[in-house]
Formats: C-alpha cells, structure tokens, sequence
C-alpha cells in the first residue's frame, strides 16, 4: 500500500517530505489538506498531528509528523532503495550527516526561515513584511553560509563528498529563497552557488520545484 | 579510549550531551572551554566545530557537533549498552521517538530557550532582560505544553510508554526554566508536572544537574 503523505506542493515542510521520497523511488500519495479551510484545525487532523500542522506521514499503522522526522524515517526505513542519504554503513560519514542535519534546524533554518515567512508568505495572509526582521536574518544568514562557504571549499557537500539528507533538508527555503530579492547573498559565495546549482538540478528537487508556486 | 566531550557543566547544550553519555553508561572525559577567554573561536576549536560553539564530541577519528546530533549518534552507537533511548527494535516505536524528538527541537525550544536567554544569560552579560520576549515565548510554550499535558495523559512518556531521547532532550531549558519564576506553567499542568517529576529524578539527570550551577 502506498504511503499517504497530508500535506500541500507549496508548503515547505511538505516538499521537503516529498523530495526524499522522490529520492528513496517510495510511492506515495499526496493528500492535500485545505488549510484555508482551516481543515489542519479539525478533531480528525489533530488526531494525526496534535499541532496541527502539516505534513503528516501514514505508512500503515504508522504515523508520523515533524518534517525532519519523516526524511530521516524514510531514509532509514528505505535504507537499501534509492539514494543512499544516511551513510548507514560508515559511522563516521553517518556521523557526519547527524551533524549537518543538525546544522541545517537549529543554524541554517532559523536564520532562513523568516525571511520567506516575511516575503512571501506575510503578504499572502494580507500583512505588510517587516524588513527589519527580513535584514536581521540575512545578516545572520549570512554568517551561516560564511561557514558554509569555507566547509564547501573542502568537500563537495556538506556532510563530505556525497550527497545526503543533510543537504536535501536544505531544499524547500533555499527554493524560495532563490526566488527573493536576496538571491546574491547564495551566489556571492562560488561553493555555496555550486553546491545549491548541483543539488537543486537533481530529478527529484526538479519534479518537487514544479508544484512549488507560492513565490 | 574515553570519548571527550569538551563543553561545560552549566551549558544547556553541553549537559544534553552529558545526560545522554551517562544513560548509555558511556565513559567519557569532559574537557572544559574557556568560553570568556574566547577559546571557542580560536582555530584549534573552530577546527573541531566551524560554529564555535559547545559542545564538541571526540569519538577516535570522528568529531561532532550540534548536541541533538551528539546525542542521536551515542544513543545509536551505544544501543546495545545502557538505556535503550531509540527503540531500535521497534519500527513504529522507534518513528515515534524520532517524531518527539523534532517537536522539542522545533517547537518546545525555540518557545523555552529565548525565556532562559533572557532571564538567567542576559544578566550574566550585563544586559537587562527583555520582559516582552519573556511574555510572548511564555505564551508560546504554554501553547506547546497544553499538548503535552494531552498526550501525556495518553502516555507516560512523549513516544509512548517508555522514557527516550525525545524526553532526555528536554532537560537542560526545562532543568534552569523550573528554577525560573515561571515553574508554574509547567507545574499547572499536571501530566507534564509528573512527567518533569519522573524523568528529572533519573540517576543520570540528578548527576549532571548538580554541576548546573547557572541559574
């Protein structure tokens, strides 16, 4: 049976589900949820994620929310199909993914994700974006990918030479991102543009990209 | 050899990792930092962590950062010793422990961790704390444990039945947040209360709170 997936092709969390999916060949079946109708608010939602949010995972009798739980469930789950994202069979390099995986939520994320919270998604809601927030959180973003810049100079993705969840979790806000006025503070760093050129060209960042209209 | 977990006893992130280490049984050496003479940023550490920051795990030729990624590598490395914080014999338990464990990372910490900034960091810096940053991510985190109370009314741990690392990883802000004046908002709730009560009488919790001079 094919894993349900709840969730919608502009939401980032979703995507960022969906694009390991993609990458581990799982079939699955996107269910939208209609959060204008406020549908992520009703008792059967909540039943599946008690926050409220999206997205959410079913694989039988299994259910699963949290982004970043899901990409590493179904990297670890699939383990042998598809691409390999963990590096389950060296523990230095799955290490190493733990680490970049970590990076990119507590460093990347909270610096990123304002940004598009402001830009793109403030006006959808009807509200102005604060530019105060949006030039705080280029600053520090861009301190973020200063590390970034020097840790790409030395190998090829983040993690090492091979790409991994650490860089796929990176996908949906850098999407958006690219999308901004802001597009210079990834293209003003050579090894962070190569690094985004090469990730985002990959089939399965492409056929997610397709849905992903919110900018 | 002994792991080297270089950090110090009173950081949040530092006593993450340290928590986890004793739970598996684990040896470990821990090699302090000399935060206020800036030995973080200096290239011997930097060499070790890019971020600056602490903790840093040393495990032979493998070196981590990002303490939710310590913790995750130790519990994964060690699961046959010590507490089983991973469920890895349970595919649906071991979902589960994942799932809380980024609730904590994305919603429980980013409410906790600016209170404990700004009430027990701030002032140490010579800086006065912002009481409207307190207020909002006080509301924020009662949003947050209304749900926990839910759930633990439905179970005693947040993935099930059984203390994981998706609880351990809640101890350091919760640790300094229930010596804070706010102790309330967790002790009103009365699942989540007795939830506190029994994972911060573990052995393992008791040994590292002790060195959590801070507060």
């Amino acid at each position: 049976m094919a894993l349900k997936l709840h969730g919608l092709p502009m939401s980032t969390c979703t995507t960022r589900a969906m694009v390991c999916l993609h990458e581990k060949a799982v079939d699955f079946e996107l269910v939208p949820v209609n959060l204008f109708g406020g549908e992520h608010k009703q008792p059967s939602f909540l039943a599946k994620n008690p926050f409220g949010k999206i997205p959410v995972l079913e694989d039988g009798d299994v259910t699963l929310f949290e982004s970043r739980a899901i990409t590493s469930y179904v990297a670890e789950k699939f383990k042998e199909t598809g691409t390999d994202l963990i590096r389950h069979n060296n523990l230095k390099e799955a290490a190493l993914v733990k680490v970049w995986i970590e990076v990119e939520s507590q460093t990347f994320n909270p610096a990123i994700s304002p940004i598009i919270l402001e830009f793109f998604v403030a006006p959808k809601l009807g509200n102005t974006p604060d530019q105060a927030i949006i030039d705080a959180n280029l600053e520090k973003l861009g301190k973020v990918l200063d590390v970034y810049e020097s840790k790409l100079s030395s190998t090829k993705y983040l993690a090492g030479d091979f790409f991994s969840l650490a860089d796929l979790n990176h996908f949906p806000y850098t999407h958006y991102f690219m999308q901004s006025p802001w597009a210079s503070v990834v293209n003003d760093r050579p090894h962070v543009k190569a690094w985004w050129e090469d990730i985002s060209s990959r089939p399965a960042f492409k056929k997610v990209a397709e849905g992903m209209t919110f900018g």
